[in-house]
């Protein structure tokens, strides 16, 4: 599939946060998918007739950007574009909670993705959040499970064990790393990546691909970095040497 | 002082410029806070009544991020939460001089940092900056005092030494590596930084640690550097690295 | 004609994408040149009085930015300050197209420049881009051409050969590295590097000494390298430790 991936080089559609726009779309081209970002709902159509995929993103959300979210998820499901969401920081605000929940709502989406302490805000469990970055050692795949039900959507949690849950497959993804969590957009990169592999086969597969792939690279970026600033720049290095045989590294856990 | 930020990992809400958002958050989550970047005045309660610290930063300000910037300052005070203020670039537009002055008139500011050319002109001084990032040899302390004396605020100037200035000190930090001002943001990193210890312990002492710790960091750094690329992502690494113990480098010196 | 940018140290408006903003001012200050980024056109006088030059990126457009724009490129005409115009993603969707016509048509523009797919676009051709960073590997000297042909403006087209036309030169550079195109905002902060020599001396060997002494920065920076993420930090380090007779190793062939 990551052969695939980059003979297409799909066109990856980045909603996202001000805070990762460099590091997504550094890593998307080292995986080999072709990045484009917009401010501008008027170009929403132009551009997702074009599009392998749309990731929205919603840190450092705005009430102005609403109507570009809405235009650019409109305008995916019309072409049967692949949807990723990202309700960073879902649970710190009512703003993020009521934006997350009229997206989801209102389009079709393939994968709702998040840390531990967003998606367990969004199945309606009580979160302990903070910031947008946080760290959490419980069992991610209950979480999964409980928002998955909650809102019939594919569910990844993200942390330094990935779990997903859709409506046939639970599964757990055991290949990440602590500096993981001490750089900022870990998460969103993930899902800027998850996108580019639905873009190529809109399947549970390409999940595992995806979440497998970025972990492995972070495993091995680790042991070339002295701290997270050099680990920063390893891994997409390592996104960028990763080979279609590197994916049988992945440990992965299915449950019925 | 950092143990205890490291154990509490304080909620540092940064409202700062589209140039440093990456560095500022992987240098938080780096030290180990927890930063949050926010657009939206909507999200300003929910978000500041958990916050530790507020960090204003009015790099790439414009008209219609003012009621973003003064919702989050009124909320900080209402939660006694420290603001500190960065009016990067005051002096090289009036937009900006109206801006930070209306800040420092309407909200009780714990701390304005900036470097020589801005606090000169905040001071009443002629300023001599160009761009955001202006390189300074002159004294820094004289400046420092002057704007203190106007502005009745505490107030940091930084560059190769740094002076801190407040109602009851005066002093210099001497620990400061040239490479600081070949990149980007790093006088604004230090903001965040500052605004991390503050957070833990709202006190002068915060600020000798929040700054030396970074020019501590930033000399390491600077020793596996080949250029202010490489630097970048070592000081990091320096930061993460740091602990509680290398404090003693620190060189500082007190004036009546 | 470094020498005498290092000593200038001429400010550069970038008003750019928010994907490239700290990639862009990093490689200003390691080349030399005073960056300033700004998201208000009431500070546009201001700051454009003062200014070396004016870099407009539409990349991350929005129509709530166009009075930005506009405002900024009418100043740097009053002050005679040149225009270095890069039209991300010319041709990816019709609003895109408007802004840069509309630019084009009402503002002296001293450059444009772009990737092969955005000025084949520009020059009326049929376009094959995707995403904004794409690879191209056809005859870059004759895009060029039609573009300037059409336009009446001096054109850059970059990639892994570059070619530049005016209304009196024709010529082709040869140092670029593919690295160049596994990074986002490679071509960004060319611009940025254009715009910092064109302050000194605006003139089309300003531009030679641009594209080179960016290329050869690329060629040594990738001898560092791992992959694109080591890449882009040895860049910037590789840009900063350029010295003038290092441009001796420029390969520069001109055309009739």
């Amino acid at each position: 599939m990551l052969k695939k991936l980059r003979e297409q080089s799909p066109l990856i559609v980045c909603i996202t946060n001000d805070v990762v726009k460099p590091f997504t779309a550094n890593s998307l081209l080292a995986l080999g998918a072709s990045p484009i970002m917009s401010g501008e709902k008027k170009e929403a159509d132009d551009i997702m007739k074009h599009a392998g995929a749309l990731l929205l993103n919603i840190g450092t959300c705005s009430e102005d950007k609403i109507p570009l979210y809405t235009e650019m998820a409109a305008r995916a499901n019309q072409y049967n574009v692949p949807i990723v969401l990202d309700p960073v920081g879902y649970g710190a605000s009512e703003f993020r909670k009521d934006l997350t929940d009229t997206l989801i709502r209102n389009y079709d989406i393939a994968l709702v993705k998040g840390n531990a302490g967003e998606i367990q805000a969004l199945g309606g469990q009580e979160g302990a959040s903070k910031g947008v970055d946080s760290i959490f050692k419980g069992n991610v795949l209950k979480i999964a499970e409980a928002a998955e039900k909650l809102l019939k959507v594919p569910v990844l949690v993200t942390g330094e064990t990935d779990a997903f849950v859709s409506s046939s497959e639970k599964l757990t993804m055991h290949n990440g790393h602590s500096f993981q969590e001490k750089i900022t957009g870990s998460g969103c990169v993930l899902g800027a990546i998850t996108a580019a592999f639905l873009a190529v086969n809109n399947s549970s597969k390409s999940i595992v691909h995806a979440v497998s792939l970025y972990n492995i690279a972070a495993k091995r970026a680790a042991l070339k970095a002295n701290g997270p600033g050099t680990f920063a720049a390893s891994l997409i290095d390592e996104i960028y040497l990763f080979k279609a045989e590197d994916d049988k590294e992945k440990r992965v856990m299915h449950y019925e």
